[in-house]
C-alpha cells in the first residue's frame, strides 16, 4: 500500500471539498441565513485537506488496490465532513442521521431521513441538492478532471466510474474526464432553462436540475416534484432524468457529430425499449384509478422514469398502486440506468449480456457444437468480462440478502425492509410501505442507518470496496 | 425429435402409475370408502398408457433434447392424471385446483389448495401424501429401476435428478436406481416405527413419513404437526426432515462401509453448519415469545429443518415471529437442501461451489496472477460446471421475477405474491402473509394457480424444462 500517495490525493479532495462549500456559503450570504456553519466546515475541510496533500511521497505507483481504497476513503471521508453544515447548522442534529442524509446525496441515492424539508434554510437545501449533482458525476473524475494525473490514476477511475467497461477509459484520464463534466454542465442548464420557462422559480429549477442530473432525487418540498402541479415540468424531469440515465457516450458521439454510432448504441435502445414497455403496462394497469389516459400516462411516464435511473422523484404516491405496477417498479429498481450514466442499479448492459450468455448457453446445452461468443454494441464479449458480471450480479443479490438481515432487525414488514435495502443499494431513494415515495427513513434504527449508508456507497462504487476485505499481498496491475 | 420412443416411455409411466394406485385403492377397501374414483383412473391409466407403450420403435436412439421433453411432458401428465381421483370423488370438484394440488403433491412441494384437509376420506389423503413419496425420488428413476435400459437413458435420469453434478450418474443406471429407492425405503420406514412408538397413529405415522421422506410436507391435519401436541414427534419429524435433506451419497457410503467418506461430504458439513447457525439464531430470536428455552429452540428446529429442506410441515405459525427469523426462513427457501437428496431449492452444493467462486474472483482481482479453481468435495470443479451454476442461479431469479409479475395481477401484498412464487418454485410450500403456514392457495386466481403450477414442476425438474423453448435443429448429444 502506497500510503502516502493515497494521504495526498485524499488531501486533494478534501481541498476541492472546501471550494465546492463556497457555492452554498454565497446562497446562504444572498438569502441573509447564517453562513458560519459552512465557513467551519470549509476551515476544517481546508486544514485537513492541506495536511494531508503536503504528505512527501517517495513513490508515484499506485496499485490497484490503493485505487480501491483512495475511492472507499474519499467516499466515507466527504460523506462525514459534508454532512457538518447539517449538524452546526442544527438542520440535523444527530450525527448518523447528517451523515446518511449526506451520503444518501452524494451516492444519488435520494433516501431523507428528513420528515419536513420546507423548513430548512435555502442555503442547506441548496448544499443538498447539490451533493447530488457533485456525487452523480463522481468526485474523483472531478478531481482527475482538475489536476493533471498519470496512467496510475486509472485505478481511482475504476473504481468510481458505473457500468461494466472500465477498460475503456482513455489513458489521457483528464480529458475524459473534462468531456463528460462539460455534458454534463450543459444538460444540467438545458433543465435549468427548461424549467425556468415552465414558470418554475429559479431557485427551485436549479435545486430540481441539480437532482435530476445526478439522478439523486431529494425533493426540495415534502410532496417532491408533485407540489408544482404542473403538466409541462412533470413531463421536462420525466425527459431528462431518462436523458441522464443514457450512457454519456452518446452525448460524445452526439458531440462529435457522429449520430449514426449515437443511435445505434444498444444499451440505450434496451433502455428505452424497457420503459416503453414498463409504461405502457403501468398505465393500463393505473387506467382505473386514474382521471384518464394522459394522467395515467403522465404518472406513469414520471414514476417508470424516476425509478429506472434511480433518481427517486415522485409525482404520485406508487406505493398505493396495483401490485402489478409495484413488481414492475420493483424490477426496474434492480435493473438501474445505463452503464456511463449517472443512475445506479446493476445496470442495462450488465443485464443485457447476462439475458445473452442465458439465452446462448441454453443453445449450448441442447446443441453442444454451437459455440456462440455474447456480443454487445457490435463487440464479443470475452467470457472473463461475461464471468464477471454474472458474479457481479449474484454479489449484489448476495448482499441484499445481508443487508435486509441487519435491518430486519428492525422487525418492520418485509415489503419496507426489502425494498429499503434495494433502494439504498441501487440509490434509488424511495422504497415501498414504510419507506414509500410519501415517507422518509427516520423510523430505522442507527444500526440500520449506519448498514443503509454503506449499502448506498457499496452500491455508488458498484460493491468496488468489497474487495479491501480480502487481506492479501500487493499486486502489480 | 424421437417421438415414438418418448410415446413409449410414457406410456410405461402410465402403466407403472396405474400400478401405484392400486395403493390407495386397497386403502379405500380396507376403510370401506368408495373405490370407485380410483378404479376409473386406474382404467385411464392404464389403457393410455397401454396405447402409448405399443408404439413400433424405429431407433433406440435417445438425445439430451428427447430426455428433456419425456421429462417434462411425463410430469405434466402425471399431475393430470395423478388429479382424477380428488376430481371423480369431487374431494377437488375444480380441475384447475386439483392439478395444482397433484403437482404440488408430486413435485414434493406441498402447497394446497385445502382448507380442510380433515374431511377428506382416508384414501383421498394417503393418495395426496404418497404423491409426495413418489415424487421425492422421482418418478422416472423408479421406472429406471425396475426396467432394462441402455445408455440414452441417462438423459431422462440427468433432467429428473437434483443437484449440479449429473454427470456422475452411473451408465448402470438401474443399479444406482434400485440403491436410491433402497435407502429411500429402509429411511422411510424408519420413521414410520419411530412415530408409532411416539404414540402417533399407524395410519398418520405412514403419511407423514410419505411427506417427509419426500420432503413434501402436505399435513393430514389442519394445523400441520402441531395438531399433535408431542415433542418426541416433533422432534423425530425435524431430525427425518433433515436425513432426507442429506445428498443420498453419504448413506451409500455408510451402506458400504465407507464412514470416512461419508463424514467428509462436504455438502453435508454446510448444509448441518447452516442449519445450526439458523436455529440459534431463530432460537434466540423468539426466546422472548416462548415459554422457555427449549420450546423455543424445539420450534425453531422444527420450522428450519422444515423450510431448509423444503419440506413444509409446521409446528408454528412462523408467520408471526419477529422479521429477523422471517428473513432467515426467507432466505433458507432459496438456498434449499442437499444436491442429491430429495430437497428442493439452489441446493447447498450450487451455494458453496458459487460463493468459492465469487472469494477466488476477488482475489483474482486484487492479485491477478493468483488463479485459482474451485474445489468442492477435493474435487477440482471446472470453469463450466462452475459457470453454469452461476447462470441457473441467475435464470432461478429471472424466473422468480417473471412468475412474481404474473401472480402480482391478484393484487395481493408483494410479501405475499413473492414468497408464494419462491416457496412454489423452490418446492416448500408455505409462505409468508396470506400463504403463510396456517393458510392456503384456495385465493389465487386460476392463472395463478396454473402459473405456481408451472413454477413447481420447473423448480422439480430444476429449470431444465425451460431448454424446450428453444426451437433449434437436434444436437448429437
Amino acid at each position: 500500500m502506497n500510503y502516502r500517495y493515497i494521504f495526498k490525493i485524499i488531501g486533494k479532495i478534501l481541498i476541492i471539498l472546501s471550494f465546492l462549500l463556497l457555492l452554498p456559503t454565497f446562497v446562504s450570504l444572498y438569502y441573509k441565513e447564517n453562513i458560519m456553519a459552512f465557513i467551519y466546515t470549509i476551515i476544517i475541510s481546508l486544514v485537513l485537506g492541506i495536511t494531508l496533500s503536503s504528505t512527501k511521497i517517495k513513490n508515484i505507483n499506485l496499485y490497484k488496490k490503493d485505487g480501491i481504497l483512495i475511492t472507499t476513503l474519499s467516499w466515507i471521508l466527504i460523506s462525514i465532513i459534508g454532512a457538518l453544515p447539517f449538524i452546526i447548522s442544527k438542520s440535523i442534529p444527530n450525527v448518523v442521521d447528517a451523515i446518511f442524509e449526506t451520503s444518501s446525496g452524494f451516492t444519488t441515492t435520494g433516501a431523507s431521513i428528513l420528515k419536513d424539508v420546507e423548513i430548512l434554510p435555502k442555503s442547506i437545501l441548496f448544499w443538498r441538492s447539490f451533493t447530488h449533482w457533485i456525487g452523480g458525476m463522481g468526485i474523483l473524475i472531478f478531481v482527475l478532471a482538475i489536476i493533471p494525473t498519470n496512467n496510475n490514476s486509472i485505478h481511482i477511475a475504476k473504481a468510481e466510474m458505473p457500468g461494466p467497461f472500465k477498460d475503456k477509459i482513455s489513458p489521457k484520464l483528464n480529458n475524459t474526464a473534462k468531456w463528460l463534466y462539460f455534458m454534463y454542465i450543459i444538460l444540467t442548464f438545458l433543465e435549468i432553462i427548461a424549467l425556468f420557462i415552465s414558470k418554475m422559480p429559479l431557485f427551485d429549477s436549479v435545486l430540481t436540475s441539480f437532482a435530476t442530473a445526478g439522478t439523486g432525487g431529494f425533493g426540495i418540498k415534502n410532496t417532491s416534484i408533485a407540489f408544482y402541479n404542473n403538466k409541462s415540468i412533470e413531463y421536462i424531469v420525466s425527459i431528462f432524468m431518462l436523458l441522464f440515465g443514457i450512457n454519456f457516450n452518446v452525448y460524445f458521439y452526439i458531440l462529435i457529430r457522429k449520430f449514426k454510432s449515437a443511435f445505434k448504441n444498444e444499451e440505450m435502445r434496451v433502455y428505452l425499449f424497457i420503459v416503453f414497455i414498463s409504461t405502457l403496462l403501468i398505465t393500463l394497469n393505473i387506467l382505473s384509478i386514474s382521471k384518464n389516459f394522459e394522467e395515467s400516462f403522465r404518472l406513469s411516464l414520471f414514476q417508470v422514469s424516476s425509478i429506472i435511473t434511480t433518481t427517486g422523484f415522485s409525482t404520485a404516491n406508487f406505493d398505493l398502486w396495483p401490485q402489478l405496477s409495484k413488481t414492475i417498479l420493483l424490477i426496474l429498481m434492480i435493473i438501474g440506468a445505463c452503464g456511463g450514466s449517472t443512475g445506479g442499479g446493476i445496470k442495462i448492459s450488465r443485464l443485457t449480456i447476462f439475458i445473452k450468455k442465458i439465452y446462448n448457453d441454453a443453445i449450448n446445452i441442447v446443441h453442444p457444437n454451437a459455440i456462440k461468443k455474447v456480443k454487445f454494441e457490435e463487440n464479443t464479449i470475452s467470457d472473463t468480462t461475461v464471468n464477471n458480471i454474472g458474479y457481479y450480479i449474484l454479489l449484489y443479490f448476495c448482499l441484499v440478502f445481508i443487508f435486509t438481515l441487519i435491518v430486519s432487525l428492525n422487525n418492520f414488514d418485509f415489503e419496507t425492509t426489502f425494498s429499503s435495502v434495494i433502494a439504498c443499494m441501487s440509490n434509488i431513494g424511495p422504497g415501498f410501505n414504510l419507506v414509500g415515495p410519501s415517507m422518509n427513513y427516520s423510523m430505522f434504527s442507527e444500526i440500520s442507518k449506519v448498514t443503509l449508508t454503506l449499502a448506498m456507497i457499496l452500491g455508488r462504487l458498484e460493491l468496488y470496496p468489497i474487495l479491501l476485505l480480502f487481506p492479501i499481498s500487493l499486486s502489480k496491475k
